[in-house]
């Protein structure tokens, strides 16, 4: 999906949410267990309750491969379901990967060419072979991790080189010289609060991905003042608090209606 | 398997290689493509003739994971028949994994609980969330990156902190608080030199996993010379150089002449 495409959805349909497909076997209701595939049917009932409400699914590849084989054949089904049954929709897999320049290339091969999905997040650490090997696909994308949503985001994210420039910075800065806003994101966790406007000064036009609204605690307000642009230029997350909302055979309705409380404040922030 | 017992087998065989499975169907020889499982069957031929020479297998993850379902369950395959018929080999899952606590913990599970392999790579770049939920398995290992074998290693790890320390020394410092020599060791790639001094500084015990070896251009005697302690403290890995050194139906027979001379040399060095 181009970036213009993307856009236009989030006009249209007046939302910028992400459904993270987290799903773990010990915590979908029980009734589903029954099932053949019990987290593809889990997942396939989520999408179709929240699909009008969200513009993007993001499945978090280590709650598949936990299962192995079978996880990973639960992953393919989903993918394949949501891009034949909803096309419109972005699809992330949150992979968080990142190796030396043959091995990316690799990593790029599985989730565009084989599972033919939207984008994929990536670690920075290794630098610019690790992740240039995942760009140059029209309509593909990296998300690169640079001011995670979690409490570690602190112990090397926040280092401040001799020039002031903080390590997020650094990779902010650094991974525009390979691939421009067409092509890349940057991950920035909801519980980063003003931090955004930090962000906005090295990125004002990138889109973000933004996880930790939710389970994790961050503001959807306070994301949407600092960083907002005039295109909304954000994608944002909720995981647990929408998929996990009830655990009976209500589930899906009831992700559909948090989903739906989401996509009315998004309205209202647009 | 633990910090002795892998010293031992050290001692024991007089080796302390690592033969990478990065195992591309492009690369295998054509007469294995009739197998069932053309991946598993080039990885059991070449274990069994290099088993000799090296004390483990560091299987890649992005080479089975852009097979699909096929290529999860020749992984599968060939870390139980690795289990099963070398157990006194020590197992890498190369991953370079690091997600929010949470996810991390799924990855654990996958790789320790389900595979039961005895190490797993991990990025630091989300910190120690991200790393602790890979520790507290006895016997069971993080292997961190530090200073990568790959040209962007220079992009973010050499970038130097107000106090002069650079971004690998941080991590270095940080994870030493998370845990100790027993269950950590950290990447240093071979092409990194007489930056093994700059390592052996801050982590002087730990063990470390060195890629770069052949097909990267990295120097054995190197890299002994500036980080080899009088544990031996090193576990260098050769991929390509071995499993790909002869096209042929006698692939797996020059590959095990590759491993031995390099385990001579390591004879000779240790």
């Amino acid at each position: 999906m181009t970036r213009k495409e993307l856009i236009a959805e989030i006009q249209k349909k007046r939302t910028f949410l992400c459904v993270g497909l987290d799903t773990d076997i010990n915590k979908i209701p029980k009734h589903l267990l029954s099932e053949p595939d019990p987290i593809f049917a889990f997942n396939r009932a989520i999408i179709d309750a929240t699909a009008p409400y969200c513009i993007a699914y993001k499945p978090n590849l280590a709650f598949y491969e936990c299962a192995g084989l079978a996880g990973w054949q639960s992953l393919e089904q989903t993918i394949a379901y949501l891009r034949i049954t909803y096309p419109h929709h972005f699809i992330i897999a949150d992979a968080k990967r990142g190796d030396i320049g043959n091995t990316s290339a690799m990593y790029a091969r599985c989730f565009f060419d084989q599972m033919d999905v939207d984008a994929v997040t990536v670690a920075p650490y290794m630098g610019q072979d690790s992740v240039t090997p995942f760009l140059g696909r029209n309509g593909k994308w990296v998300i690169l991790l640079a001011l995670t949503s979690n409490p570690g985001s602190h112990d090397f994210q926040l280092i401040t080189d001799t020039g002031g420039t903080p390590l997020f910075g650094q990779v902010l800065q650094k991974s525009q010289q390979w691939a421009d806003a067409d092509n890349m994101m940057y991950v920035v966790g909801a519980t980063q609060g003003r931090m955004f406007e930090q962000i906005r000064r090295f990125v004002p036009h990138h889109f973000l991905l933004v996880p930790g609204i939710g389970a994790q605690g961050g503001s959807l307000e306070e994301v949407c003042r600092y960083g907002m642009t005039d295109e909304c230029g954000l994608i944002v997350n909720s995981s647990r608090a929408i998929i996990y909302a009830d655990p009976t055979t209500d589930f899906a309705h009831v992700a559909a209606e948090r989903a739906q409380e989401i996509q009315q404040q998004m309205d209202a922030l647009l």
